[in-house]
């Protein structure tokens, strides 16, 4: 009879380490497809163990399959038609992995936020205090589009800051834009076609190439982008950033706006994305109105993100629906689960009730403000200072900086990340091959970690004067 | 001379009232298009404000594209070209919304975790411990996998409860399995032929739909899928349950697993999704081994979830993907962050490493466990306990309830749903005329209040008895 030592069962139980005695031997072929097994009783006795303990091993391998059983006739091997190879380690030396550790002196490059400026305390207390008062709320499953408390702290927002009128039935919650765009394509189905704007944000074109949907480049002009070429390119959806577009920085004129509503609404599938991500972050003068708030046709869908003024590792962000799309939403799409957890939402929801979120966009103004202050007045210092033009600085945490020297991007650029200094020529973001504003860098400064940045612009500077370092 | 009346600015500052004014005037035709403004100096002085004031609404006019400007001869009202048409209020009416508030007695339906069994003062510790130590790394933007230190403890629990060997790299955390599902069609293209189980989780072909791919039902038999019916049905990729389907509660035997990743290694571009969702709450014998563990040819996409075993309303889902499949990964879709915080990542990590995450999981299955008996033994109590036949009530967080009652399933669901108790029929799980196993139930009880289980099994009791309730 089959027998097994039960001298080294390790910190298995016995019926585990029988259990995996016998489904070893019938992995190697030692106990064959159709082979009888004992008894329970007699194993059990043959074994010196309980026959409840046989029991055990018997039924956890009836569950996976490896035996069967006759009534009255007892247990059998199944055939389990497998070639018994064995399982190779996995080789990823080839798998290269994006983000994470931050190995620059300056990463201009990066929308990061600093830690300095994140409202640890308030957002730690707001989330113990839903953490006590709201336990059987966290557990409860909320609707697609958010728990109702967050959006309406979302549509109080946007009636006071940004002059909308939306219901909170209209904001659809989700973890980061990128996710919304993917609900928006689902919304809208496969054959429309998709317009981005060229230059633009280029994660936009890359959500839409890799889910597979139509999407045509359409190049702005000092206004944006015009809607003739609209029509000529047969968008059918419009991404737009008209309160600060980036990476150029312009702000659409109302007379563009009209343009642009008109197109919108003279056919019936046309729609507008406006993309809002920045507009808490303007720093001179007053928010710019959105599109949405002069939008009479219902042909805007506004976008919206906390990454920018909360954190960008925070992933909560919002879409503002039409009503025709609000309803085909709901119909279509809410079967799908909110992905933003309800503790990071009821946290914000209470965060911006109690005034804090306001509170801490107004620290946020200064304190971007006078970081980018200092950035400029850095890089304006001679002997670089006249080496480089700086514009669009009023909104927004990046700027763009012209280096009028001899060399070429790709040379600055390389020189730089050989110091630790990462930076995103303007060019890059334009699709096509003509290039436009050579020498002309996107400049992020939300990351950047002041103490570091006389060693940057040293770096800088020499590169772009082109001295050799002294090496002593 | 234009004038204004600054009497009533309200809560506007001078410049914002100044430009409100104007904004209004332009837009309402008053002030004509081409029309010229007062020079800064002279307005001001007519208005008796400063020129600063003027200059700062000009300044705001200018940036919106109201007004215009030529050098030396001053600023112009833009054209708009706009209706005048005033914003019509949205009618959300139609809108219905899902989700949220529990009105149900009992909601056998439902996948919420009771917040008894949250550990609500462990995780917020856990929290705290990260916010206090991890400020820089909270706000470091993470892999687009999730960060390493969650990817790490998955890792290793793998690796020590469901016998899996992997690296960190090949695990994706994404904010729940729909979102992951999303990055897998976006992984494989839209060539692809998906197949799911019939009867089967029914979100997961929505999911297929929604985005628009082609989707197969593969009818099951006892031991789940048969490989012989993909090869008809030109199945690229199958989503399986094998440790335990949804809804039948059938473990896939061993043999039918080997005939499945036989299938798989036959063709370069077939793969199996194993959903191993509730493999965690198995309540009798050892959990059951993974296809995973077994697969030598690298064919398996594994997906587990911590909407289970922490609860369904913290979105914390993952993937193991094959070798292939991970490159794949980082070459095509880095660009998407990662959709969950950082600070729950970091918390999981934490609650993971430090064994609470285990501790949790023995506390859950014993939690569950009484649960369930006690439900089940509320049901088997005469006079109702004769009407009913429980299957699958072994592993997870439902069981089958067969009635045996002339009424009808629909009769039944309804004159259930009027007592607050929300049913769920097997029947409904099948895609398809042919109606299976009719009067069974799929009876989630993870959300069941016990405290209100005697109402609804009285309930439940008068209606399948057909006994009219006594009205005094």
């Amino acid at each position: 009879m089959l027998t097994y030592n039960f001298t080294n069962t390790g910190s298995d139980s016995l019926y585990a380490y029988l259990y995996k005695c016998i489904k070893n031997d019938i992995l190697q072929g030692k106990l064959k497809a159709g082979e009888k097994l004992p008894s329970k009783r007699s194993f059990a006795k043959n074994l010196g163990i309980s026959v409840i303990t046989v029991e055990n091993a018997y039924g956890q391998l009836m569950a996976e399959g490896y035996i069967y059983s006759f009534p009255k006739k007892g247990f059998f091997v199944s055939d389990l038609n497998h070639s018994g190879v064995q399982k190779q380690p996995v080789d990823m030396n080839k798998v290269v992995l994006t983000g994470g550790a931050n190995a620059y002196t300056a990463d201009f490059t990066s929308n990061q936020t600093d830690h300095h400026v994140f409202p640890f305390s308030i957002w730690t207390k707001a989330m113990r205090e839903v953490i006590n008062e709201n336990q059987t709320q966290l557990m409860r499953n909320p609707p697609c589009g958010g728990i109702m408390e967050l959006r309406q702290s979302i549509s109080r927002y946007l009636s006071e800051f940004r002059g909308m009128q939306v219901k909170p039935e209209q904001i659809i919650i989700g973890a980061g834009t990128e996710y919304l765009y993917g609900l928006i394509i689902q919304l809208m189905g496969s054959q429309v076609v998709y317009g981005v704007e060229n230059p633009g944000y280029p994660k936009i074109a890359k959500i839409y190439k890799s889910m597979q949907v139509a999407c045509e480049y359409i190049d702005i002009d000092e206004e944006g982008v015009p809607a003739k070429a609209l029509v000529e390119k047969k968008i059918d959806v419009m991404h737009l950033s008209p309160s600060h577009h980036f990476p150029t920085g312009i702000v659409m004129p109302i007379s563009r706006r009209y343009e642009l509503l008109g197109w919108a609404s003279r056919e019936k599938g046309r729609y507008i994305i406006e993309d809002d991500y920045d507009s808490e972050l303007r720093l001179l003068g007053r928010p710019i109105p959105t599109l949405q708030s002069i939008d009479v046709s219902d042909k805007v869908i506004y976008m919206n993100t906390f990454t920018k003024t909360l954190c960008s590792t925070v992933r909560i962000s919002y879409m503002v629906l039409p009503a025709d799309l609000t309803e085909k939403f709901y119909q279509n799409l809410s079967f799908y689960s909110c992905t933003v957890s309800n503790f990071e939402q009821y946290t914000l929801a209470r965060f911006m009730e109690n005034g804090n979120f306001e509170k801490h966009i107004n620290r946020l103004r200064n304190y971007y403000q006078n970081k980018r202050d200092e950035i400029l007045s850095a890089f304006r210092r001679e002997p670089l200072g006249s080496y480089l033009t700086i514009m669009e600085e009023g909104a927004g945490v990046h700027f763009l900086m012209h280096v009028d020297c001899e060399k070429e991007e790709d040379e600055i650029v390389r020189e730089a990340r050989a110091k630790g200094i990462k930076l995103m020529p303007l060019s890059k973001y334009y699709y096509g091959n003509e290039v436009k504003y050579p020498n002309t860098y996107v400049m992020n400064y939300s990351s950047i970690e002041t103490e570091k940045l006389k060693k940057a612009v040293t770096a800088l500077g020499q590169i772009i004067r082109g001295v050799k370092e002294s090496k002593k």
